[in-house]
């Protein structure tokens, strides 16, 4: 009685954009994910046994004993200068040129996209995103009210004709398009990779249609073969503002991201951090510049890259083995994550219950999608189990299906 | 002209919102406290030369150590349990009694107060706080495009007669109030607290009149006498939302605060928690537990009162001895701030540039409205500058009156 009056107290007075923040069925997924003897296809946690624990800790100890008053009080809303000038040479890896007073810290690169959809985007302004896209991104756009509208993909990544035939028509609607979010490496959920040859087309055409391009890139540097694919943000740096994260090369619990953005819209942003957090954790930013200046982090990503690979192998083997006729998948060369494709008929959301009886749990592709699409599609993340249990977990999910028909 | 060119390229496509992410005279006075020989009087920060240095760092060495791979992993969105748990023994110092399923952790309360923001408030809506009030919760309020409406306090804080008459005419003219934002305990920045007698008055209008409160407590346990005042949640657990924070009584470096609100509210804070940082910083949660476990937190929390209390104290004296005659101020009983009268005709925003000329910097009255007033008062807190220099940076201004008039 009394849990039902207090709903009600307060549920009448929330602001229509709560309806945005919806339970959804991938927040289920991750509480499974939990359970003892599960093998999760789900999460997307990275792989940190490689990561040199002790000298972290380490780390952590001579930054506090020599700097605590600082790591431990309030600091820049930008973020410390160190790491704004560190995070300059990281993304130079991906050929990005940039100065260090365009780079906003965030707490972790969420935040960032956060942050931009509330500077650019006033409830029923269009998002583009491509089909399928991060489920984290589609929370925070379905928060700010935004319409997202995604255009398909193909093993290239993002199409450039359909980008062009679904502006045009947006416009012919009178809709007003504010930008294009994408993630052109190592897509989440795909797997696949903006071809080269596409990169500069895609450009071309949001600069002509004057949409902003938001690149989101935790991935780029995780390639299996250590190559890396230059930046959309080197293409056209005035238009394209670019996402990076600490999360997948170092360590997401630091929460640790960042903006690179024209100076106009990298002020802003910092006024809106500063309005959401006051400023990034200083503790955590001095010990992402203890690791990158005082580790080899390249090569700790390389040998993380080597088991994400394996892992990938092991995922891809055991998909062609257990997986039904008619069944495809992309075949990342680098991130966390392939995109799985059923026959027609089977809804992984229907499968989804008996694959968790079974002992295995995935994202159902629906997730990926703002509206009804990917019913016969999943995400298989092969980033955090080893590649016994993925090829269990592909097993598990083999004899699941068996049992939907 | 490359800058020009990018700055319209961008601002032209911001979301009505952005106006409200506006650059403010106080950002540029905590610029100018950085100065070398600068005395502030500005900024809120605690002083933290009474922690434990050295033993937060082997608390960090060990917590990396045990527990890396979970410290330096994406954790729950609510926050960890064991922290959930610890911050409802916190709270119950204050008398509040809380399960641990109610704590969203935040990173800050800064963030708590963004999310309430955005789950309750249309554009438009009416947010009802002290004036003065703090200047962070006017951004996060603006940002989100609320309707800020300040009620006059006395020294014993919010006055409950002038906030039915605000209630009624707000009502009146057809607005729409969704809470009531208040800091009762050394209010920022006023630096008064808010009598016991009021709190049921206050606590019955907004039940009465369906405003919900929100209680920011940042600077409750920090009395410098150790006695402590029931909370307004207290009160009305059902109707009072509760902000807290370990930024004074700890680290504001680690960014972490938390909410307490009923069931259906916590569980949506969550979701648009998620949406903006995905979860707190595991790290920085798993050193506040070994701090509040490991380390006699309240007899810190007692020793720097102690030290506030002296710079208290010094800055009562200076004030009595330099400022003009006509001058009035707030005598705290805790907390971190004094908020000064001047004599009618001073504006303290002309008073800012010869203040910092000579050597002085403090926040002038006007930051703390939405709308003009204020004008002949400022803010000064004792929290961070040596009793010593808070004389000296009194005695500064006391001159730069001089030079103003």
């Amino acid at each position: 009685m009394t849990e039902i009056a207090t709903a009600s107290l307060h549920t009448h007075r929330f602001a229509d954009r709560a309806d945005g923040y919806h339970p959804s069925p991938v927040r289920e997924v991750f509480e499974v994910s939990m359970q003892p003897n599960m093998i999760s296809l789900a999460g997307g946690n990275p792989d940190l046994t490689g990561l040199p624990i002790g000298q972290i800790a380490d780390m952590a100890h001579t930054v506090i004993s020599e700097h605590g008053l600082d790591a431990l009080q309030y600091g820049s809303g930008a973020g410390t200068p160190e790491l704004q000038a560190l995070i300059t040479q990281i993304m130079a890896v991906e050929g990005i040129t940039a100065q260090p007073e365009n780079v906003q810290v965030t707490s972790g690169s969420q935040m960032g996209l956060e942050l931009i959809t509330k500077l650019f985007c006033n409830p029923g302004d269009v998002i583009l995103a491509e089909g399928p896209t991060y489920v984290g991104a589609l929370g925070t756009f379905e928060g700010l009210q935004a319409d997202i509208v995604q255009v398909a993909m193909d093993d290239k990544g993002l199409v450039p004709e359909l980008l062009s035939t679904t502006i045009d028509s947006l416009k012919a609607a009178g809709k007003t398009i504010k930008f294009l979010y994408t993630i052109p490496n190592f897509n989440n959920p795909a797997g696949t990779t903006l071809a080269v040859e596409r990169r500069q087309q895609i450009v071309d055409i949001c600069r002509s249609e004057n949409v902003a391009i938001v690149e989101d890139n935790p991935y780029g540097l995780l390639s299996f073969d250590g190559s890396y694919t230059a930046a959309l943000h080197t293409l056209d740096p005035e238009n394209v503002i670019y996402l990076g994260s600490f999360s997948k090369i170092f360590s997401p619990g630091l929460r640790v991201g960042w903006v690179l953005a024209p100076e106009e819209v990298r002020r802003r942003l910092q006024l809106a951090a500063e309005a959401t957090t006051i400023c990034p954790s200083v503790l955590s930013q001095m010990l992402v510049e203890s690791y990158i200046t005082g580790f080899d982090w390249r090569q700790h990503v390389r040998e993380a890259c080597l088991v994400y690979a394996k892992r990938c192998d092991a995922v891809m083997t055991a998909l062609a083995e257990f997986m039904p006729a008619g069944t495809t998948w992309t075949k990342p060369s680098g991130g966390f994550f392939t995109w799985i494709t059923l026959p027609e008929g089977i809804s992984t959301d229907a499968l989804l219950q008996p694959a968790i009886a079974s002992g295995v749990v995935f994202v159902p592709g629906s997730a990926f999608f703002a509206h009804p699409a990917g019913e016969n599609q999943l995400r298989v993340a092969f980033s955090f189990e080893t590649e016994e249990s993925l090829r269990e977990g592909v097993r598990r999910l083999g004899a699941a299906m068996k049992t939907l028909r």
